[in-house]
């Protein structure tokens, strides 16, 4: 297969000398996704051409759908308000409303207005949830069974239907209210004998989620019993809509990004394809926050002039202390912040899961305790800095070990990200430490070795 | 819903009184998940209790299933190799080729040697697959279809097969020589008129993936293109077998797992729920070789002891530019990790990506040399510090830029894991040279002066 470059050079050449018929053919043997890949590359003008050819072979809303979302305000920018109007006016509501999002806010209503009435309505009431629950990310389109028609019945009208709605993976069966009282995969519909009722195949009391639980949780839900969909209902348990697995991906996988990013005290939209203005402007107030906790360490260091002044090998090793706490601290954290992700924390406890981090470090301080304590007085042949080494690192490791376990669970016990900060938190933390007990313990060794 | 805490102690006690029935009923009612949630509390006798009251529902293989790999020796030890022979003969080969890995190595053969003999064969055919390859991971169950077939036939031959196989989402069209030459997803052969041809029903070239290709780029393509399910099929075209996207939902978990996890310097078993004992162990060579990369950063300064020695406070100021080369180097090298597991890297390049990234370095060290040359000036009075600290933060920051980003791209192009090792190799590059640059410009202003 063609590589995207190219493609797009070959595209571009069709395009610039005329040859639209040949682009457009092109076009309609390229896959959503690698049409996605050109569209960073083309110019303004190229962009509104691709689009008005996708569109009318009904797949512009598809290929857009595989462009990031940080990628769709350059693409929208090349779009007048009209066309892009009739481009997301063909997408599922949980995509309108995440596209939605991406136009520039001076640009929304003008865009929103010239929505057809049903789809404007549709965001309307999507609007109304909150932010990252399931309302926001369920389709609305879904088929609903009386429980007293026949397996065949059900096969056909379905086919009255016809094909297309991805929402025909599960059957939902509802009661006069609407409220969900069964699911039938049409799997089984399928394969069970035709006057079968659907009382008597489906599912009772399926999992469901409320359209105001987090994504979050219902990915969950989803991956932990191997589902294809899931149905939304209301406090009063209407059926209102479902989530598919393909969301449910992109949720996973956000979450997953979310975490790394977060970790690393980076904002999400800081992906490798925005500026360097843009991403200069994210990351710089946590530049200064970061910029901030190393002058606490710093000071810390201040507070042992003095010392350093009478042994200046100490300064040596300061980087082997911190260097081996901030490990340690972010190892523990790593491991406690996918646990809580993943809920394999409830395999454990929170409780247990810290006294088992504090363990280990402990262990592992007093191995790289007699370690460097041994190289370092091989190296500079001064006892103070073996044992202050050797105890500064068993204190250090400890330390680092409780903290990194213990701040993405009071994050999460306070209803916070656990991720968000904690890099910071903690690698400032076991920094500060390294430094305090290093050089304290050397202070005082020396004090008594004077006095 | 009752806590997995409350539902063990009321199992516990239903089985030590000997209230075997209540005990059943209780398991009955609950998710195989939940269940799961329960296995790690129990003793050896009150597992192969449960195990056999699960076995008998049918359900014993569902709710193993559902527990971390991590977690399965400590069950499969409460059983013989009879019963848990029994046990894992029901789980799809997938599942089933997973299984037999946690099994300890002295019972494996025990055990495989009593599983029914077509799972032995088909186990032996999956293991001829190379690890994490498609062929390990699917499942060899699916239906094929005839193309002259009408959609009232496929239907008809769906029935005689009765539910239950989890491949029944998407229905293949194979030619004489089971060549994969069409899909029917099932929503569209149930909406179909019944005396179309699955021939005019079918999709043509369906999207397939070999045996022998890497699971992260099946799931790359699931995701992409959204699908529920893949075929899979050899070198000839011939279809193997498919996987679903629940296992695929399993591959992406694992791969943002074994991302984080190398980035920390973490190995993937070492979770949780592991003992303290078995993280040791798995942390301990982690730690040594971290250990060696601190001991050179603290060679580099060494190398400059005379001049901290001459102006002791530029000990204190150390742990500021280390601190924010280590951040620096750690952003951009987590954007670049999840850019290439995410295939985001494409809608840039892997040299725009590193040229992008030093260009931020050096911004966001400008800003940070002049905010921390001006508190060190404030603080300490010293101009040499503050020229010291302004100079080296921008080299810091842009070469943590540069080398944060180009090592995980570098690492890729040697076919080697993006994130295994880069964050040691970052971190002790930027901290070197983070003392390097700020000792060494110190000591060069410091001759000039005393010159």
């Amino acid at each position: 297969m063609a590589t995207p470059q190219v493609t797009s050079r070959i595209l571009r050449r069709l395009l610039a000398s005329g040859v639209t018929g040949r682009a457009e053919r092109l076009l309609t043997r390229m896959a959503p996704a690698d049409v996605a890949l050109l569209l960073p590359v083309l110019t303004s003008d190229e962009i509104r051409v691709v689009i008005e050819m996708l569109f009318r072979q009904r797949r512009a809303a598809l290929a857009l759908r595989e462009l990031p979302g940080e990628m769709l305000p350059q693409v929208f920018d090349a779009l007048a308000d009209e066309q892009l109007a009739a481009v997301i006016g063909r997408l599922e509501i949980d995509d309108l409303l995440e596209f939605v999002e991406w136009i520039p806010e001076d640009r929304r209503e003008g865009v929103v207005d010239r929505l057809p009435e049903d789809k404007r309505e549709e965001l309307r009431n999507a609007e109304l949830y909150p932010e990252s629950s399931a309302g926001r990310v369920m389709t609305t389109s879904f088929i609903a069974l009386d429980r007293k028609m026949s397996a065949q019945e059900a096969i056909d009208s379905l086919r009255s239907i016809g094909d297309g709605s991805e929402a025909v993976l599960y059957l939902y069966v509802v009661d006069e209210q609407r409220t969900l009282i069964g699911v039938v995969p049409i799997r089984r519909l399928v394969s069970s004998p035709p006057d079968r009722l659907i009382s008597e195949i489906m599912i009772p009391d399926p999992v469901s989620v409320s359209a105001d639980d987090d994504q979050e949780e219902v990915a969950h839900i989803v991956a932990r019993f191997d589902l294809l969909a899931i149905p939304v209902t209301d406090v009063d348990g209407r059926m209102l809509g479902l989530i598919t697995v393909d969301d449910v991906i992109d949720v996973i996988t956000e979450e997953a990004t979310e975490d790394m990013y977060h970790l690393a005290g980076l904002t999400e939209a800081d992906r490798v394809f925005v500026s360097a203005h843009e991403s200069i402007r994210k990351r710089l107030p946590w530049m200064f926050l970061n910029l901030g906790t190393c002058f606490a360490a710093a000071w810390v260091v201040g507070l042992f002039e003095r010392t350093i002044e009478q042994v200046v090998a100490l300064a040596i090793f300061m980087p082997v202390v911190a260097g081996m706490g901030g490990n340690g601290g972010t190892q523990a954290l790593t491991i406690i912040t996918r646990a809580i992700a993943l809920g394999e924390i409830e395999f454990s406890s929170g409780f247990r899961a810290v006294l088992k981090e504090l363990a280990v470090g402990l262990a592992l301080g007093l191995a790289m305790g007699v370690a460097s304590a041994g190289i370092a007085y091989l190296w500079q042949a001064d006892p103070i800095i073996g044992v202050a080494l050797f105890a500064a690192m068993i204190l250090t490791l400890s330390v680092a070990g409780l903290v990194g376990a213990a701040v993405p669970l009071a994050l999460k016990a306070l209803h916070q990200d656990p991720a968000l900060g904690a890099g910071v938190i903690v690698t400032t933390f076991t920094d500060a430490f390294a430094f305090f007990s290093f050089l304290g313990i050397a202070t005082l060794l020396m004090d008594r070795a004077a006095g």
